[in-house]
């Protein structure tokens, strides 16, 4: 496998991973024409006995006295198998005129979510929800000490058009050198609102959804699902926690069972709604190290982490592409009004 | 049909168009498991006969004699049946606490590029691509005029894939009151660029594309194709003009020819290559009014328009949505040698 390289864009500045390897992924290149079907329990590398068609486990929680890469898991966690990026090779940026790269520096891993091939996160029973979340927070707490990353990037690929290559239930956490451009504007937008009134931008649009009210969809002690105003997707989610935290990895037991209850709560809804749609479910927190931006104590004082959830319902098209902005065929107070 | 709002994101600041009228269209959602087939010529509106299954035509090229709406033109244009945006409502925002929106103001037209159900641009005669061309280029000079909108925005999705409805070969253009983003991130880089160097930053990376020469696809005396050196996406091209102009309403006769000729070409050997893939072709050019940022002779001086093609071959998933940052498994040297 070829390794990859971080490309930066002269125009638009944003980065691109160069990852010729991923190119031997099952799926990597649409083709309905030609699309094998997905991989039953017997072939598939997530499933209990198929512990050695992956690379060798980091972490697991397991049954007393099983042995690593074997039966025996209930959360498994191993290094992705075709990775956009890895360790090794130096950090620093090659520039060449208007060219800019660096080698593909990171961390990419896998975290099956359960042994069960057809159990999503919300069919499984609220304990073992619980139990994937608490794996999830381990791995981005073990994460954050990789020196040479600062920002760490959690998602879910959930079916084929969402991009996810294996079907047995499963998310991605990648730790990588650069902030991603969506971070960098979230970071402008908490550090102009902490200057101008000297709170937390997302406490407040948190708030003000939901004394409006119209876009909520589920809330508990710790937690809010609501439908953004400005939504780019039908039935497009964003979950926050209702406590003032810059990192996942800030969360408390107690946070994490009221994650549990709310993802839960979501999923079964969407999948009941909108027929078990396609879906990502993606990470926004503050890096985890300096930015050029910020230190890591400002971060903590206006960054809020939060999960976006992208149901797939429609194409990303020219228009989408051209202009950054996106057009939403269902209105967000309706979307909500249906996942109530 | 109800009508579109403009609304934007108080955390990305990115505006979403929320156009619930366009969940009717065909395909609005995807869901292959109930996918209709698509269109014969009998049924398609975009077919030679059918003209009355359209809003009234606004412009065509036409045989002497025949009246509009009948049989009898090469090149179409008519109103989007399902329009994201809408002449009429007052342009002005509404805001309340961090929530602001605005009617959806706009033109939206669809362009037929001819009366051919199964030929695509590359399929065309070079006289026939020249014809289509210029009525782009008419359309969008009109469309100049309108004096609350200041981008224009023209695109074409191919294939199911990249979001095409039908499958009738066609083109949109946008008219909008609103800069897109991608568009202020273009001109923020050109204007800073200039700045620091008295040049065109568009001319000055083009130049570099050419001397480097690994990644230039085709070119001939008036435009140059080459893959992006930071592309987002497999196969993913650019197609710039070689002469320095903000806008393509100030393309001249001869480089129409040039650009039908560099698009047969680009487009014939993507059908070769990679099996007539789905893909967007995207403009980029300078607002034509003035904006926040800039007058409009001053976008004349750091802002040069381009064409963007994106083959559809890989799924945007979570990584992606939330990083900005896209990762693509076919290295762009690679992908220009394929082509070329």
């Amino acid at each position: 496998m070829s390794s990859s390289e971080w490309r930066r864009d002269p125009l638009s500045g944003a980065w691109t991973i160069i990852a010729p390897g991923r190119g031997e992924r099952p799926n990597a290149f649409i083709s309905p024409r030609t699309r094998s079907g997905d991989a039953s329990s017997e072939i598939c590398p997530f499933c209990l006995g198929n512990e050695t068609k992956t690379p060798p486990e980091v972490f697991a929680i397991r049954e007393p006295g099983t042995s690593p890469d074997s039966p025996g898991w209930r959360v498994r966690v191993v290094p992705n198998k075709f990775p956009a990026l890895t360790r090794g090779g130096p950090p620093e940026s090659r520039v060449r005129g208007l060219f800019e790269s660096r080698d593909g520096f990171g961390v990419h891993e896998v975290i099956i979510d359960s042994p069960g091939h057809d159990r999503e996160l919300a069919d499984l029973p609220a304990d073992r929800v619980r139990e994937a979340l608490d794996v999830y927070v381990r791995r981005i707490r073990s994460l954050e000490t990789e020196d040479q990353c600062r920002y760490i990037q959690l998602f879910k690929n959930k079916g084929e058009e969402a991009g996810a290559s294996l079907s047995h239930p499963h998310s991605q956490v990648v730790a990588m050198p650069i902030i991603p451009k969506r971070i960098e504007e979230e970071i402008r937008r908490g550090e102009r609102f902490r200057r101008e009134t000297g709170a937390c931008f997302f406490c407040r649009l948190l708030e003000d959804e939901m004394s409006d009210g119209a876009r909520v969809v589920a809330a508990n002690d710790r937690f809010v699902a609501y439908v953004p105003f400005a939504a780019r997707f039908p039935y497009e989610l964003r979950i926050h926690p209702r406590r003032h935290t810059a990192r996942i990895s800030g969360i408390g037991d107690d946070e994490i069972a009221g994650l549990a209850d709310i993802l839960k709560t979501v999923f079964g809804r969407l999948k009941a709604v909108l027929s078990d749609p396609p879906y990502n479910l993606v990470l926004h927190q503050a890096p985890y190290s300096k930015t050029a931006l910020k230190s890591r104590s400002e971060l903590n004082l206006f960054f809020h982490w939060y999960f976006e959830v992208i149901p797939v319902l429609t194409r990303v098209a020219g228009f989408e592409w051209g202009t950054g902005f996106h057009i939403n065929p269902v209105s967000p107070e309706v979307a909500a009004s249906s996942l109530r």
